[in-house]
């Protein structure tokens, strides 16, 4: 099964999110090789301009782009991407593992979500949700459910 | 704006989780009036029948109508059930305040989910996600779109 490398805009701040994060990551370390790497969310003050945002963006992503790993499949999560079940989320992993990727890193954006060439550049988007959700809150729910990935690829009877 | 109850089946097992909740409530406390109301998951051996489950889930429904407050607007949080962006939740809750609902009631299963029946009977059916997520980490992503709603309702800004 191929490494999961989790890369993110912004700390952490809320406790409770981290230990959640932690939990998952965790139980997936049982699995499979996995990786964190946090960026740097650059600074916008309170009201910023589109012009402001998408600039900030782009500077995120050059940071993102140098911080995946070399051959790595990317996924990048977006609220407007396509969404999959669980258990499809399984098979694309495990069909992803025949097709010989050795590792697949998903990208989870800041408050303003990630650059547009990013995205577009990405080898899956994929959609949690119709619903936005606050990016630290996200994370939690992409850890697990990649986690959830890994037990149904192992067979492995896991709670809801 | 209605008046919040929440009903979940089963205790909250992790403090991560009961934290992030907590959260959100205390939040959505200063929009309006919120109560939550657990009810005790019914126990099944480690490999149930459809019978048995079926069974369980039924005995879980009374108690759940139970315990919904009399003329409340319910709402049942089902994998199947249509979903719905976060600003349309907001117009959604706007519209039944302009209708007179004075309580809004959310229902979150336990392990198996809800009663057929019961899902039936509520006045909406709501998916968060194609993805199946743990029935405690589904109470902090509702909490945190009831909370976003409201926010999104009073004008504010929110963090994503």
């Amino acid at each position: 099964m191929p490494g999961i490398s989790f890369i993110f805009v912004g700390k952490m701040k809320e406790p409770h999110f981290e230990a959640a994060f932690a939990e998952y990551i965790k139980r997936l370390g049982g699995f499979t090789k996995c990786e964190l790497r946090e960026i740097a969310e650059q600074r916008l003050g309170e009201r910023p301009s589109q012009r402001e945002v998408a600039a900030a963006l782009e500077r995120e992503a050059r940071e993102i782009e140098r911080a995946i790993p070399k051959g790595a499949y990317v996924c990048a999560l977006c609220v407007e991407g396509p969404q999959c079940a669980s258990d499809a989320l399984a098979r694309r992993i495990s069909e992803l593992d025949a097709r010989g990727v050795g590792r697949l890193c998903f990208l989870v954006g800041g408050s303003y979500g990630l650059d547009e060439g990013l995205k577009a550049r990405a080898d899956w988007r994929l959609s949690m949700s119709e619903m936005t959700f606050p990016h630290h809150l996200a994370r939690v729910m992409l850890a697990e459910q990649v986690y959830r990935a890994f037990t149904i690829n192992a067979g492995k009877r896991y709670h809801k």
